[in-house]
């Protein structure tokens, strides 16, 4: 952030910030060209009225797109909230638990399936099926080490954990029960089979857009279980009959999620298109993890680790320090791991472009070449 | 909406939209200008990231823009919350109302007053101070006509209807129960003395900045009424403790209210000078209204007419769509009135410019020579 080259309002670093995230610069270019004026309208985005034709025709454009992308059904309703990820942690339990006699299961695989567990449990009972806080939340469990219990009002589970770099590759097997998946940091990165969930919930600010807004794709007969005495802005049925607008919604946030999705289609080829790019994109980083005998360590086991958020160590902090501030000389920058994991974590989601991992892969090869002889570890060929 | 005249970007009508509203100019240059990379950053302020240096200082320049802007003193605490007014029309119960044995108090002066009332009831018990239903809410009640509890848990007002047009112009005397406001259409149009509220929210879409972030004034001694059992991203405790980013904040919506705040102060001459600037903007078309002669009939009673929505009828709906194709023709946009009230609404929030008002003030004066006869009515001279 502090690169002494950057001056300018047009130069651009390479931002692998967990979120919020880099954006596709084409999406940035079409909103500085409409800032002022929506082409036909004459008012910005940020000024139009949410019940205007305007933001009509943004609305339902958005939600269509994201239909089509996902390939949502008509089991399932789509709506666009706000308070992020973490007002859902409790606005799943109380539309889903508070209305039926029996345990929420959870799989918590990281920092944000045990944060929004502690929510969960404010709300109604929650039974841990499986937790990986064991080691460090490093893996997911196999099959066999997830204890469901005998009917669960649904599973929750987090497809991606930000903090450790730990990513699902497929959905545990839940019988009967309505799978929950906070989506929020590999939402739109991939395909994924909707009918296989009950809800998914995902904010915006990794893969789809900007902080401020949060998508939740519920199965229809779901809605039924919500009781009436819910605030009516936490009732999920409130969104849905009121097509994401009983109150004004985040009307900017969602023209962005709009812009994205389109360039998801258009640009880059839709889901199984955009997911193999960002496996090539990871497999640039992880093949200098591997042939590092060592210099660079995972966090997260190779079977289980992420696409989105590539998380290792070097071999002391001091160096974890020095690596960072050489990344930044090269315009690299937020590549700080979290703080209760510590080392490095580079968050490449949709919209970081491959020239940047390059330069990312690039500036680990060199940094070890430069200093494993002094960590008495072997250079890379 | 559908001038034929606007194809461009550039190009910009008045927009009298209830909310989202007009912005100032120079913020949406300023937007523009940064789309790409904050000077200096070299990330769009759509990309950074919540917990980086860049809106560290947006972040704390905002609050402190506003805190001096509002002349908000150390008894009370400032956050910056996701979910709207509406939200909020749970939130202020949920924390100020579960905790005591007291009923909260209600002034209903409107559509959105007995909205709120609707969601508060979910959470306790509310006596309702004084309704103004029974005349369509066109007036505010005489201080003998609110009858307060015996010992409120609070009391609930909202400074300025939208719908209606009504605007409260001094405080009503609430003794010592914390007086609570939901200031969301007046907000940063005119000086308010913080130190006589409790508690004041207010949505930003309307004078503040753009839709998607809601501010909240809260006295430190109300915020122990909250309960642990609340949900934590609806304690207000949780976003006075952790500086308004216990999770991602909505980024962008927080740096144009920064912004907006910055913009009254320094382009505007701050909240006495705004709201006089607002006092004579409302006067052109009340002028208008009241040399009518009946063609126009305001629908709020003159001494509590509203400086931010003038509502008015004329003598039909027939003449009423004329006008607002009129309107349209000269470039004025967003007039028709809600559809419980009819008519027309003119909103002139604070970055409504002047020669807007006059456009629309012209364009009244017009249709009324142009129309009078016909409707049997006398002409303006």
């Amino acid at each position: 952030m502090t690169d002494r080259r950057l001056v300018s309002a047009t130069e651009r670093v390479f931002n692998f910030s967990p979120g919020p995230a880099v954006l596709p610069l084409p999406v940035l270019e079409r909103a500085r060209e409409e800032m002022l004026s929506l082409p036909g309208v004459g008012i910005s985005v940020l000024e139009i009225s949410h019940r205007s034709p305007a933001f009509d025709r943004i609305l339902e454009e958005t939600l269509q797109e994201l239909r089509g992308l996902v390939g949502i059904g008509n089991d399932h309703e789509v709506v666009l909230l706000q308070g992020g990820a973490s007002l859902q942690f409790s606005m799943v339990p109380m539309n889903l638990l508070r209305g039926v006699n029996r345990p929420a299961d959870s799989i918590i695989t990281g920092t944000w399936g045990a944060t929004g567990l502690k929510e969960a449990r404010r709300e109604g009972k929650v039974h841990v099926a499986w937790d990986g806080a064991a080691t460090h939340y490093d893996r997911l469990p196999a099959p066999d080490e997830i204890k469901l219990s005998t009917n669960p009002a649904y599973v929750h589970m987090t497809s991606n954990e930000t903090i450790q770099g730990v990513q699902w590759k497929n959905e545990p097997e839940v019988g009967d029960a309505p799978l929950v998946c906070d989506c929020s940091s590999d939402f739109l990165s991939r395909p994924i089979d909707i009918s296989k969930y009950g809800l998914v919930y995902a904010c915006a600010q990794k893969n789809a857009g900007i902080a401020g807004v949060t998508a939740v794709i519920i199965r229809k007969d779901l809605l039924e279980r919500s009781r009436d005495d819910l605030p009516s802005m936490l009732d999920y049925r409130t969104h849905v009959k009121n097509d994401s607008r009983p109150n004004t919604p985040p009307v900017f946030a969602v023209y962005i999620f709009g812009l994205v999705c389109r360039w998801v289609r258009e640009n880059m080829g839709g889901l199984a298109s955009m997911a193999r790019h960002n496996v090539a994109k990871a497999q640039l980083l992880y093949d200098v993890i591997d042939a590092s005998g060592g210099f660079f360590s995972g966090h997260a086991r190779p079977d289980c680790r992420s696409d989105m958020n590539v998380t290792f160590h070097l071999p002391n902090e001091a160096l974890e320090q020095e690596f960072i501030s050489c990344a930044a000389q090269r315009g690299l920058v937020e590549l700080k791991g979290h703080r209760s994991v510590g080392g490095i974590r580079a968050s490449i989601y949709n919209a970081m472009p491959v020239p940047g991992v390059e330069c990312l892969r690039d500036c680990m090869v060199d940094f070890q070449s430069a200093h494993a002889s002094q960590a008495g570890l072997k250079t890379q060929s």
